[in-house]
């Protein structure tokens, strides 16, 4: 018997990726097409069983040759229904039953995660968690998105909230408002969004000098890629909002300590892309707020799949699925 | 064959308590004895051995009737050693192995666990949460202790620090200390310590007129009951502090909703004498803070065992390793 094949698909808001994944996680082509919501629930349902039949191509393989598939989307959505809800980044979809789409186009056992449970499972299964037990990831983007694994399982909740680690609240007297319209969530203060946002009022202070001053004129105004730059070329104001990420991102961290007591806490997303420095900065701020134990114990990290830890997790979801199908 | 029966026992700070409980989660017979840490660790655990033979006698059960011994200790531990490392309320007590040495004194199967995960183990087994999937249980005393159940598992930890729900940072602009030493922990809020301490500051500033002036000066001085009481009455400053404990304590809700995104969130604890009206104000808040989802689905309720948690959920301990050696 030949060892089975999976495919795992990442739907985003701007590209799809899909990859096909052997039985030790190794991806063996991967393709992205773009997403394209506009278009309608029809079309993207379409679009994703193309890339999905593109990449089995791309590994020179046949649908036959596939055990399983996952597919992993942004939320909201109910994962035991299979079905994405109202996802903020892919309007105007609605009300979508993805898993059983998919599951009826290709006759295959598939399996439908959150993208950044599914991001958490991946690290876990093939990247930088490979061999911990337990294990916490958050996505750095635009947003602050989470994942956790527990006895290699993914922690869904009951309703499909599970690790929503960007809003868990880290201040209470005067909150920052979040995206999500509640007060005092770690992705008020921590996401790429936040970080240009406390830049940009920081630089609104009287007498303030930073080379940042200039970056919002350029196209596209200021990025978080900016503002860790300016830290990294010794700009004062830069520093501080750098360090001040990396506190609020270690409290979001002891917090997930607290609760979970995991392994390992994960970075992953595009903010990881700040380096070294920044992750010392964190880890400092654990071993500081976190009670002793786990703060020497748990290892904290950058994920190690980038861009492919969406696809690789859903299809490892994919091989759990068929795992307990056999 | 006749059904198993099981003894658990909860080591507190003042007293012990065993209690034998049979396979449905029933106590038959329970009995306390004063703990006299400061007699030293021998007599601690002789102590231990003790209360748990007078449990069986009180049941008109002997040892031979029993299948597993679950123990029950306040923190700090180890517990895959089953060992008690430096409580700070069992003084002297100091590495202490604990279950070694009543498995050797019994020869029975020993199972070792923190006070406030066997309470939520023992809440979920035969208490408010008989028929959930997962709780998240607060202890609310002179500290904030916590347990998890997911998948009919307490969430130990990897390094036994799961669920130290009384050390989630809430407030990192303006964060009060806290017992452990750290800032911002939600046990800095809303412990019965910690509700006795706001109101004695709010009851400083100037002209400021509330019942609870007088209960300072009574022997034992103020306590959270005393507020409570004042709240009941109608008393404006102590409602305040009442309202403001529900709202932290939604807050730490919030949190391990949106973290774990549970069944179910109890609360035990001797605050919970407190009564209908602040859990109703707990459930108020939780609603504004949550998301729409888990805010509407999540039960919030109190736990229902009382003081017999602790050594029913050891017992429920004894019960899950009785049956893994089976």
């Amino acid at each position: 018997m030949t060892a089975p094949m999976f495919v795992g698909l990442d739907v985003g808001g701007s590209t799809m990726k899909a990859g096909v994944v052997n039985d030790e996680g190794a991806a063996l082509a991967s393709v992205n097409l773009p997403t394209e919501a506009y278009r309608g629930q029809e079309f993207g349902l379409q679009r994703m069983c193309e890339t999905i039949r593109q990449a089995v191509a791309a590994a020179n393989l046949r649908m036959k040759n596939i055990a399983a598939i996952g597919v992993a989307t942004p939320g909201t959505m109910d994962l035991a229904a299979g079905v994405i809800l109202d996802p903020p980044n892919l309007k105007p979809w609605r009300n979508m039953p993805v898993r059983e789409h998919v599951q009826r186009m290709f006759g295959l056992p598939t399996a439908f995660q959150n993208d950044a449970n599914a991001a958490a499972y991946g690290e876990y299964w093939a990247g930088v968690g490979k061999g911990v037990r337990s294990l916490v990831l958050y996505t750095l983007g635009t947003g602050v998105g989470g994942g956790i694994i527990l006895n290699d399982s993914i922690v869904e909740g009951e309703h499909s909230h599970g690790a929503e680690l960007g809003h868990v609240k880290i201040e209470i007297t005067n909150p920052r408002q979040c995206g999500c319209g509640r007060w005092g969530c770690l992705e008020a203060y921590a996401s790429a969004t936040a970080v240009v946002k406390r830049a940009q009022e920081a630089l609104q202070q009287p007498g303030v000098r930073s080379a940042l001053s200039q970056s919002g004129n350029k196209e596209g105004g200021m990025t978080a890629r900016d503002i860790f730059d300016a830290a990294s070329s010794g700009d004062v104001l830069a520093e501080r909002i750098v360090q001040d990420t990396a506190f609020y991102l270690a409290v979001g961290a002891v917090n997930a300590m607290h609760t979970i007591d995991p392994d390992m806490v994960v970075y992953g997303g595009g903010m990881i892309a700040a380096g070294d420095t920044f992750l010392d900065q964190i880890r400092s701020h654990v071993l500081q707020l976190a009670f002793p134990v786990p703060a020497e114990k748990t290892r904290i990290c950058y994920a190690q799949l980038g861009s492919d830890a969406g696809f690789i997790g859903a299809a490892a979801c994919a091989r759990q699925l068929w795992k307990k199908t056999r």
